[in-house]
């Protein structure tokens, strides 16, 4: 399967754009050979998921043991966490969720499953009947949402669900370009802006201080303006000796005067039991009553014993992160792989960059322009499913049809070696299909 | 503590309505001396919390053990249930509470922790994007809702929430009065009407086959009206040989040429866990696709966790009905406690009323006209907490200020005799005030 890789010696050096047409055309021919062979393989392989394997979900099994009929189920306040009560959580959740999201407790609320249904629950909020007391979003009418791209594309899909107009803001490795959301905020329509700070969706990048700072201190026209930061990689490292960090962005708006910008979500989703997990948000003492006033209505409580579980089986902020440096080491090798594929596969051909991320879910790759679907089609075709193309950009339209997300972490190993040498064809073949047709 | 029920003895049998002016002062020194031994006692006592005691709770502990680290944690198809996906539940779940609301499983979608949330996102859905493609209600504006009374405070107060009016329909042993609802129901603003239909939340009444029949033949002016049938207490049964039977409203509105007319809401929160169970809605497959438009926005899907541990507990529904009839068990001699007690003390007097059910959470009790305020007033002097009078009504207005809600289930039949005491003297002190000034 790797006798290809000899043929390929000879250009492998050579940049594609400064290639012969009839260098191009050999190439072509080479490609499409090794196209067909893998092919013929009849491949099933999927990078498409940002999920966590079955490996990484054998780490959390002993939680499955750690509420026993014979145990003592009241929270430490001595609510009984079998009945119904306690609206915001259980103290002791709120503590471990509050050092996981580096906040005060006390601006902490714990939810449900998701931090995904957190968010939708918010919007449905703001649009429905308003932020602290402000006049509804859809009563407004016509308001803009700001979304770093290529970002997640269920941010997106709940904001074009409840019919608010997406403006896409390009990132960088620093995080969204501030000059541009700085400038869109000065427009009162605009409401809000999607950020994954840390570990970006898809690109693994985490805003830099700088950024962080200018989020904190921005002032937009729109009183109900706010920030949802989506904290969903907060303690998703690979590395242990290389993490990003990321400054604490309710500290940051305090300092900067501007105490209720943000809302803050996270869950442990891909710490525990993804859709099992518990999820919550954090922000400034006003916001959280404001999210209450529609709780009130919406729940007794949330899931008390799932809250007890969790904090009895991961204790504390060290009980967290022992456990994510065993994620860690199911996943570094799986990124490992992918990113070597790329380099040895693509590297100096200037048909596409991708990212090394030191956290996350994911490694995006931007291919030529006008590539990326035809890429991730072929990819299909040789029975390697990648994420749609588009799908990280607002309505699924990314405007240069290059951003590829690729999701390493629920095939094994071997299968994504297998996966992203399919890859690496497919991004030739149609690189070269483009350039020929220039 | 017993031996003011000598004193009275003489006037048990006289309507305090028949008594001149001079029994009534004579009964009141009575009654008010009786008052201020019980206020004496500093009782603290609670009959206002629909909730399960603590031995209720201790029947659903093996559940705590029922998903172990060692056991298979992948649902009937196979899906790791410890695992993102499967939007609308395991089947084995969707086939539990399909039998629990006697409908098909294809009929049926599994969601979180309460069927609370469930219905605040329909109403929240139904006000935002409307009803299977037609107009958002709150864009319609102007919107209304039936309200049988006394009913469930939670479902007033998320209709208040989301600024729908309410419109009182009188319940009777049968159900709400239906020459009104199909009255109001030519009004196109008129969008919806809660019910409780088995056991009612307050007074446990069952809606009669002719009732049910009529709900389903309802022509309502709104395409988009639906009935909220919140069948919280479908199984819950004080007794094995004298149980409700309630007409199946899905199968009712088929028959009547009307499937999409209903929104069946259920959940185990007073079978297993409260907070920690799993709710479902039962609907038209018309109905559920428009369900899944926002849930496929708002969630990856539901603690799948749950659903299982649900499963491998109760099994089928035979492991649920046999546990209920533990509740049952637990349930019964408080409930009739409380009525023995007011048998006893308030029979013939003409005071008061109350409902005798078969099931449920709750008895309703109904004073004379403008004394519930004054009674629960009275009873939390003495140190017994009520529900707050007029809860039951839309905007906690109770028109003729009656209705008192009494929930046995939390406290122990010892508290129980004894908060029914000090309620059956309340009662007594304020009609007797009442009548003497009249």
């Amino acid at each position: 399967m790797l006798a290809y890789l000899q043929h390929e010696e000879d250009m492998i050096m050579k940049k594609y754009s400064e290639m012969s047409r009839e260098e191009l055309l050999t190439l072509k021919e080479e490609l499409e050979k090794q196209f067909a062979e893998i092919k013929a393989q009849g491949l099933s392989l999927d990078m498409s998921r940002g999920k966590p394997s079955i490996d990484q979900l054998n780490l959390s099994m002993g939680m499955m043991d750690v509420l026993k009929s014979t145990d003592d189920l009241r929270c430490e306040t001595g609510v009984d966490c079998r009945n119904y009560g306690v609206l915001d959580g259980i103290p002791e959740a709120k503590r471990l969720l509050g050092e996981m999201s580096e906040v005060d407790p006390d601006k902490i609320i714990i939810y449900g499953n998701s931090s995904l249904n957190v968010m939708f629950d918010t919007l449905a909020r703001c649009m429905g009947t308003g932020v602290m007391g402000m006049e509804a979003w859809a009563k407004q009418g016509g308001i803009k949402f700001l979304c770093p791209v290529p970002g997640y594309d269920r941010h997106f899909k709940m904001t074009e669900y409840f019919g608010i107009e997406m403006i896409n803001i390009p990132m960088s490795e620093d995080g969204p370009d501030m000059d541009m959301v700085e400038e869109y905020v000065k427009d009162p329509k605009v409401k809000g802006i999607w950020c994954v700070p840390k570990y970006s969706n898809p690109q693994g990048y985490t805003y830099s201080d700088a950024t962080v700072k200018r989020f904190a201190a921005l002032k937009p026209a729109a009183k109900d303006f706010r920030i949802f930061w989506d904290n969903a990689y907060s303690i998703h490292h690979l590395y242990d000796d290389n993490q990003d960090f990321l400054l604490e962005i309710l500290d940051e708006c305090e300092k900067a005067g501007n105490p209720d910008l943000v809302y803050k979500f996270t869950s442990t989703s891909k710490v525990s039991f993804p859709g099992s997990g518990i999820a919550a948000v954090a922000a400034s003492k006003a916001n959280l009553e404001d999210f209450k006033t529609s709780m009130v209505c919406q729940t007794i409580g949330h899931d008390k014993l799932n809250q007890l579980r969790h904090v009895r089986f991961f204790k504390d902020l060290n009980g967290l992160h022992e456990h994510m440096r065993k994620h860690a080491e199911i996943l570094r090798p799986k990124f490992e792989m992918v990113l070597n594929v790329l380099d040895q596969e693509l590297s100096g051909l200037g048909i596409g960059e991708w990212t090394k991320p030191h956290g996350g879910y994911f490694i995006a790759f931007d291919s030529l322009e006008g590539c990326a679907k035809a890429i991730v089609a072929k990819a299909k075709e040789a029975g390697v499913v990648m994420t749609g193309a588009g799908a990280t950009y607002p309505y699924g339209k990314d405007p240069k049809d290059s951003n590829i997300r690729i999701a390493p972490s629920f095939p094994t190993v071997e299968d994504l070696a297998a996966a992203a040498k399919v890859f690496v064809v497919c991004v030739k073949l149609v690189s070269v299909e483009k350039l020929l047709a220039e």
